[in-house]
């Protein structure tokens, strides 16, 4: 997993039935040398702008929506607790 | 998932069967530290160049063709509202 | 798989209920180009902080965790040998 | 799907039985920020050095195999027509 | 695929039940502009330290086992001829 802070929604009218429902987040990734990479991320437990998450990709996304048909590779598992301070 | 500009589309006249019907278009990914970075991805839901799209890869572009046999590996699975400025 | 070295616990109060109980830590790449990435890993099988440990990534950390279900892209899979000096 | 010329064959006389009979060739994507960047393709659908080609990786390289069971990650899906001048 | 060079291999005593009797080995990658970038890959076919092979990894590591339940990412799938001498 990566570590990321949500740093904006994403609004895509036109796209696949399948993502109907669904709330995209732009994400960047914190710490390290790959800081500063983007991804956008699905996300189904509430997380918001400014929350730091922990963000799963691949396969492993699609497990996180409990729905193995659904196209997306990167998906929310977490939202970082504010004591941690380290990541 | 990531964000992508299709720049051109791709011809290749000489290509598996499975591909038959299939556009695929370049695109170049925006924002963040990857930017610049270049992929070829497959579209079936009617995207055209200068679009800014939402990318999915992996094992996850064969759910949106809907035919997990299709060996594709990045696909285009939304268009980005042009009211969407921050990404 | 990657060698990567423990560095900190990660805590997600509020995660999907898939992870519960699974720990969570943050883990950097060592040695090679790639040395410094970051990346977090699902442990089970009692490493701690300071090791140095093989995470291999991607589907194959669900099999780690014995369970296909949980969202989970990366894994511990051994705690290297101190004896190890070159890795 | 990445964009790579196919620089050279690769020769492993030793190697997995499952390999018997497949070529492989060495190539190098072109253009975008991950130009220079060499991987090992298979190809079954005779192309050759100086060629063009499109590029399928991960479990996507076993669909164009049509074996499930080949481990190979990285397969060409297409020669890129001549007249295509800006990928 | 990769192209790699064995440097060493790696112990690790405490390990996942399922990787008993792998033989591990530290990797770096050769030629183009991912040189030098570190792996840990499972090697069955005998290879080692100083020869240069063929890596495949993802899900594909698994088929090379041919075992779909062992939690790697990463194999050798051949050694490469000494007479190819461009790769």
């Amino acid at each position: 997993m990566v570590i990321a802070e949500l740093i904006d929604t994403v609004w895509a009218t036109r796209k696949s039935e399948q993502l109907n429902g669904l709330k995209f987040m732009l994400a960047e990734i914190k710490g390290g040398t790959n800081e500063g990479e983007r991804l956008v991320v699905c996300d189904v437990i509430g997380a918001g702008i400014g929350d730091r998450v922990l963000v799963t990709t691949g396969s492993s996304a699609r497990r996180m929506l409990e729905d193995d048909l659904i196209p997306v590779d990167a998906a929310v598992i977490g939202i970082i607790d504010e004591s941690c301070e380290s990541v």
